[in-house]
């Protein structure tokens, strides 16, 4: 199934611990956090185990990204919530706490949810091109992989 | 095409404005964040023009959610990054600035990148049930849904 250590997760896919099942299917399955930000506050994981999304198969990241938008009308129409962030952190870094893929869906409403700080720089043309040409670099070694060309920034 | 009203994206998509283009296919179009919360920081972006996650097609939220692990390996090999954070922003509450669906890429390197404050709660019995019997309804009420069974915590 993975190469992947074990989580808290497998289990609660195995049914050896309980959840608050909102959603499952073939690929998928969506629950509530017992520790929210917001009410509502949702995890979407795949079946498949995986600890990062960059590792996750075309076929899992299709199916979570298909009952995405699905899962997310389920929480506004439960919650009352009209604004909400979707977070999938990966590595303990970026505050992966389960090293499972899971997104999380959080309303925000009033104070709660996710707190967010915005520290925004410039993207500078010489870095631009840079990471540009190795960004597609990597896609075109990918198979299936399907490098943009067109036009740059100047 | 949409009943959102026009942004910066769609002058992105049609070509009016440059962008620094890593990827595009029929449903998706990636390019660096010109205000970059850390190297490599990269947008995801559907061409169905929908402001928010919950408004989105199946279709586009699976062409997008296929290709985020393709992206974040390249971003990844472009930068040396090991970790990172996947963020999808709903309504200005949420800090969306730009009211097309996009999910953000962004390294987790150093000082750099998303900063996050987790204020997490517990979630009560009470409330957990409450929920999950509006989001099942929720669900379950559309068109394809298919609302989980099975043993709630007790």
């Amino acid at each position: 199934m993975s190469d992947s250590p074990a989580t808290v997760f497998d289990r609660i896919l195995a049914g050896e611990i309980p959840c608050h099942r909102v959603y499952e299917d073939e690929h998928v399955l969506a629950f509530l956090d017992v520790g929210p930000l917001a009410e509502g506050h949702t995890l979407v994981i795949p079946k498949e185990r995986k600890a990062h999304l960059h590792e996750l198969s075309d076929e899992s990241a299709a199916a979570l990204g298909r009952v995405l938008p699905r899962l997310c009308r389920a929480v506004l129409q439960a919650t009352g919530a009209t604004d909400y962030n979707v977070l999938q952190n990966n590595g303990r870094r970026a505050s992966q706490a389960v090293m499972h893929v899971h997104f999380h869906i959080i309303p925000k409403v009033g104070r709660t949810g996710l707190g967010i700080t915005w520290p925004a720089g410039n993207l500078e043309a010489a870095t631009a091109a840079e990471l540009l040409a190795k960004m597609r670099s990597a896609l075109a070694a990918e198979e299936g992989g399907a490098p943009a060309g067109g036009e740059e920034q100047p």
